[in-house]
C-alpha cells in the first residue's frame, strides 16, 4: 500500500483537490528499483530530488524521502519504488506559495523483470526536448510530452520514442537517455541538450573505462546513431537496454562490450544477473 | 465547495493517488470567468477542451462538463471556475490507459476583481515556449512552465513574463496571448509560434474590425512590442491587460482605441463595465 506524508494510506486516500501537484504539475518524482530489499543507488536518487526541488524553491525534507523508502524497500524482494514531492495545496494561479507544506507520496509497484535489459526499437516522434525547460532536465510531474512521446513511439510500431532537441539533435527516448558506440568511445548527449541526468547515465560514464571504453558527452544526431557500432538507452529500472532499430531500419548491434557493460551496470545496482 | 466525477465533495476528498494528472500531469484544464451567474464564453471553453481531449486520446463527456459548470456557476453572483479532467488512475510507466475512466475536478473561486483590466509590466524570462509540444498550446495539467516564468518575472519585479519562443520571438506571457498595435493593425502570434489559442484572443480577433483596427496574426519580435503603439495582454479572467513596461522600459500606451477595445470585451463577457 502506498504511502501519504509519512503515513501509510489506502490507494484511494484524502487529498487536497487544490493540491498543485495535481492542479499544475509542480512537484518531482524519483523511481528507484528495489533488489532484495535493497533500493538501487538511493544517494543519487535522493541527491537529483534535492537538488531539482532546490532549483526550484521545493522545500523537500530529505530525511523523509528516506524514511518513506525504507518502509516501502523494508518489505523486502524486489520492486519499483516511485517518490512524488508535489508543491502542496495552493490558491488558484501560479504563483509559488510562501511557506507551503509539500505533499510527499511514495508507491511501489512488482519489479517488471521482462523489462530488465530488454532489447528495444525506437521511432522518432513530433515533439522535441527543450533544453530551456527545467522540465527538460528533471523529473517533474509536467510529465505529458513524455507521454504523447511514447504513445506516438507505440503507435508508430515501436517500443519507444527517439526525441530529437529543438535543434535537431538526438536527444534521449521518452523515458531513458542514449549512448552511441563508436569503436571504442561511448558518447551520450549533454544535459545541456535537453536531457535528464540520469542515473544510470552516470554511472555508465563511471564504469565504461574500466571496460576499455572512452565515455564522452557530446551532441549526438540522429544519423550518427544509425551509424553507431551500437546504441543502447538506460533508465533506472530497464537499466541498459540494447537499441535495436531506429524508425524501422536495423541498427549495428556490437555484442561483447556492451554486454560487458550491461552485465556491470546489473551488478552495480543490486540485480539479479541475466539468465 | 468543490465537485470530483459529478457530485460535490470536500477540498479534501478520495481520491486516487495512481490518477495520471498528479502523476504524469496527464490532463487538461479550463479557466472560465463567471459574470452574475452566467459563465463567459462557455461555449468556447468546452469546445477548446473536447478538442484537445480529442488530441490526445482523452475520452471526456461534454454534457457532464456542462453540468458540473452549471452547477458551480448556479450559485449566481461572480467567480472564477476551474474545470479540471485527468486520465484518470493508470498502472505505472507512461503507456495510456484503454478504456480508463477519466477524472472530472469543478472548483469556484473568488472573482479577482483587482486584476480585471489591470495594466502589466512584463520581464523576458529564460523559459522559451516549444511549439512542438502539445503542452504549448493546450491548457495541460503539465503546467510547469507556465510556474516557473511566472516566478521569474516576479522575482524580477514584473507582473508577468514575456515568454520567448525557441526561435527567440515573443509568444505570450506565463497565463495570457499577447497583442501589439501598430498604427491601426493589430497583430499576435499564430498558434504555430507557441502559444495557446486563447478565448478572448480570438475574441479580441473578431472584434476588432468593428472598431477600425485590422487584426492580424503574424510573428513578433520583442523589439517589435517595444516598438508598438501600444501592446496588451489577454485572458479570460483578466481579460485586457495593458501592458505598460517591457523589461524596465515604459511602452507606448495607446489609450483611445484600447480603451474602447478593453470595453468591448468586457461587455462581450458579459462583466461589469470599468470604473
Amino acid at each position: 500500500m502506498p504511502r501519504l506524508n509519512g503515513a501509510a494510506a489506502a490507494g484511494v486516500a484524502p487529498f487536497d483537490l487544490a493540491d498543485r501537484g495535481l492542479t499544475l504539475g509542480d512537484g518531482l518524482f524519483e523511481t528507484i528499483a528495489v533488489f532484495d530489499g535493497r533500493p538501487a543507488a538511493l544517494d543519487a536518487h535522493l541527491d537529483r530530488m534535492v537538488e531539482a526541488a532546490a532549483e526550484i524553491r521545493l522545500p523537500v525534507d530529505r530525511g523523509l524521502l528516506e524514511t518513506e523508502v525504507a518502509a516501502l524497500a523494508g518489505e523486502g524482494g524486489d520492486a519499483v519504488l516511485r517518490l512524488t514531492v508535489t508543491r502542496g495545496a495552493g490558491a488558484r494561479g501560479l504563483a509559488i506559495p510562501e511557506g507551503g507544506a509539500p505533499t510527499v507520496i511514495a508507491a511501489r509497484a512488482p519489479f517488471p523483470f521482462a523489462a530488465l535489459g530488454a532489447p528495444i526499437q525506437l521511432a522518432t516522434v513530433s515533439v522535441q526536448r527543450n533544453p530551456t525547460s527545467f522540465a527538460s532536465r528533471a523529473k517533474t510531474l509536467s510529465y505529458l510530452d513524455s507521454v504523447l512521446a511514447y504513445d506516438e513511439a507505440r503507435r508508430a510500431g515501436a517500443d519507444d520514442a527517439l526525441m530529437l532537441n529543438i535543434h535537431g539533435r538526438a536527444a534521449s527516448t521518452s523515458m531513458a537517455n542514449l549512448f552511441a558506440l563508436f569503436g571504442r568511445t561511448l558518447a551520450t548527449p549533454p544535459v545541456a541538450e535537453g536531457v535528464l541526468p540520469g542515473i544510470v547515465r552516470r554511472l555508465v560514464l563511471k564504469l565504461a573505462p574500466a571496460l576499455g571504453l572512452t565515455p564522452l558527452e557530446r551532441p549526438l544526431t540522429r544519423a550518427e546513431l544509425s551509424d553507431a557500432d551500437a546504441v543502447f538507452a538506460t533508465n533506472s529500472v530497464r537499466l541498459l537496454m540494447p537499441v535495436t532499430a531506429l524508425d524501422g531500419a536495423r541498427l549495428a548491434e556490437e555484442t561483447g562490450v556492451i554486454t560487458a557493460l550491461a552485465e556491470a551496470v546489473r551488478e552495480a545496482c543490486g540485480a539479479p544477473r541475466k539468465g
